[in-house]
């Protein structure tokens, strides 16, 4: 017998109607011989709503308490949700994420999963339960209630599937699969079968949204395999694994990243050890950076420019002007985009980067970033110029 | 170091400025010097939402479920009032019943506390945290989310008053204090300063609303001193205790029930063990059976007529037909009220039923069932003569 894990987001579980689709969907694989494993997101703009509410209590609300009020979107859900299931008359029955055996450490609000103690899971399994299971919440050393961050309840499905040994993970979204741009904005943009995790996680880190990178990371690290399908058609997706024979595709996809700002440090002191004071110091604030740009030295100073999420952007500024008295002169962009294209066989293709400027010189796009790595190539650009670059970039790489 | 245990109800915090008035409430109580425990219930209309939105998906689902559901509820207010005293200043942490050791039985919708396992609550106060605990819920033995059915927060705060032996247990509503009457139906009603938890507990159980009467039992049991008063004004309100010096008053208060319906069984055969039969089924159910009156036996049959709160009347009926053959007839009417006075002095006065039924003979008004213990009389009348009968009674033995 199969063992298969499901996650539903937010937007399918919006409202009854969708609660018993999704119920359907859950119960038909059940019916079919399958055991099965849920795991559901907050219904709808649940979590947003939520996140007001606190808003007008309290602006600075501490994370923990935040995680409390958070956790309850999940919970509606799984109770919802396993109500649905009984309606098809299936055995079921809903586990928060604490009960499901979710051990994290306490870094609220964003907390990552150091164990799953799924002794409890087994057991319903093996009852021949439906298991429900709130996404997106574990709890820490203390007992408290923590949550992983927006799209952690992707992370809660891999990681299930993984404690499980599942035989396969099934993300269903409001998308029929992985595309090689969005197909809402880009024409002629064609879903992908499958796709390698370390193409997936550029995808996913690069703004493609479509599954959160950190399941991706860890589908990779457990071998876990990812489909990606729609929660409305119920039509094969896209496949995320190890590819046996991967297709001399180079390029998988074209993404644009606007959640990104650009902060430029000016004549900073040519001295050893600066960047690694910047670096750390945003890292103790938790500030993840992504590209890293420094100027050669002139006159005893060099620029460090480097970018980082908008809604860190404050927090970055701020901390390095409290911490630096020597940096005097500190600028900050967020008007800008990452576009990126995105594939394996890039690396032995050096024309590829070639290709990628080319289509912007075509539409006049100015280049203010380079990045790039094995699979990807990144440029940051103004963000009026995001969607020509990336529909002249695809155009270029996957027209017909 | 007094340690009093405040509890909110949900009309106390149905709003963010309602969050902040009752923070400002209990940070004023701690910083005045005492350990502030606080137990609250959903915001507002929350738990009615959720238990509609229950209904569009299965209006028949699990109670186990319901319970996952419910419980939210309650978690947000815990998470928004912990954050509207963090505002105020105060060290505070939230908990939920579980985490405030709240240890129930499985009886999901209507479970009853077995024990608190107070360390936590105890280490936290300690620590001069306030906590915020969320009343109406707790743990069964495996692990799974209970409630207490309604008005179940009372009988979380009275609990905690009594597993941390705290000095007094403050019950916030939106009256400020035990009335005589409906202050807002009856003329003349009058405010009492204290009453005893005999009294209280007849006030509750019929129909008084401002106490649940688990939680008054409770309180009786363990001795906790209980304050009714307003969440608004803040001014002294009703104590409930064991009052040394009892005044004189033959009647505390008169009181209206309209959730009640009478189940009537007609020409029951009149054999030994029909009654016993009878209400063990229903105990079955769960279904507590207020009033019961026997007719007199003839022709080997007899009429047995009891009371029953208006939800369980359809599941009473249901139950009684396929339980017993024998039984051809039963009738349901729940258009019906039971109007009580109660009074500790009642039971020496034998002129208070006189009295009671002059002032509904008074106003034409016809008595359908009578019960008495030693300190009430109730009667059953037509559910349209309820407010005319109080205001009648009131006025006979409380009027100036």
């Amino acid at each position: 017998m199969s063992l298969i894990v499901k996650k539903f987001g937010g937007s399918s579980v919006a409202d009854a109607g969708k609660f018993l689709s999704v119920a359907k969907i859950v119960a038909d694989c059940y019916r079919g011989g399958c055991d099965v494993a849920v795991v559901v997101s907050a219904p709808g703009d649940t979590t947003d709503d939520l996140l007001e509410r606190a808003a007008e209590v309290n602006p600075k609300a501490s994370r923990r308490e935040m995680d409390v009020l958070l956790t309850t979107g999940e919970q509606m859900s799984i109770a919802l949700l396993a109500m649905a299931i009984e309606k098809e008359g299936c055995p079921v029955i809903s586990l928060l994420g604490w009960q499901a055996g979710f051990q994290t450490d306490s870094n609220y609000g964003a907390a990552r999963i150091k164990k799953i103690d799924a002794d409890r899971l087994r057991a319903e399994l093996d009852k021949r339960n439906i298991v429900v299971v709130a996404g997106f919440q574990g709890l820490n050393k203390y007992d408290d209630l923590t949550t992983f961050g927006r799209g952690g309840s992707d992370t809660s499905a891999v990681a299930l599937a993984a404690a499980l040994n599942a035989d396969r993970c099934q993300i269903y979204t409001d998308v029929d699969g992985v595309y090689t741009a969005d197909p809402r904005k880009v024409k002629n943009a064609k879903k992908l079968d499958e796709i390698t995790y370390d193409e997936m996680l550029e995808l996913a880190t690069l703004g493609a949204q479509v599954l959160n990178n950190r399941s991706v990371e860890m589908a990779k690290k457990y071998n876990i395999e990812i489909e990606v399908l729609s929660s409305v058609t119920g039509a094969p997706g896209t496949l995320v694994r190890e590819v046996a024979n991967m297709e001399k595709m180079l390029v998988r996809g074209v993404t644009k990243d606007v959640n990104c700002a650009r902060i430029t440090l000016i004549e900073v002191p040519d001295v050893p050890g600066i960047a690694f004071k910047v670096f750390s110091r945003l890292a103790a604030k938790k500030i993840n950076v992504d590209i890293i740009l420094q100027s050669i030295g002139r006159n005893n100073t060099k620029d460090i420019a480097f970018t980082i999420s908008k809604e860190n952007a404050e927090t970055a500024v701020n901390t390095l002007k409290e911490s630096f008295e020597e940096i005097k002169n500190i600028k900050c962009d967020d008007n800008i985009a990452k576009v990126s294209v995105v594939g394996a066989g890039m690396e032995t293709h050096p024309g590829a980067a070639a290709k990628m400027f080319e289509a912007l010189y075509d539409q006049n796009i100015n280049i203010q970033m380079i990045s790039t790595s094995e699979i990807k190539i990144s440029v940051l650009i103004d963000a009026g110029d995001a969607d020509k670059a990336v529909q002249s970039i695809h155009d270029k790489f996957l027209g017909d």
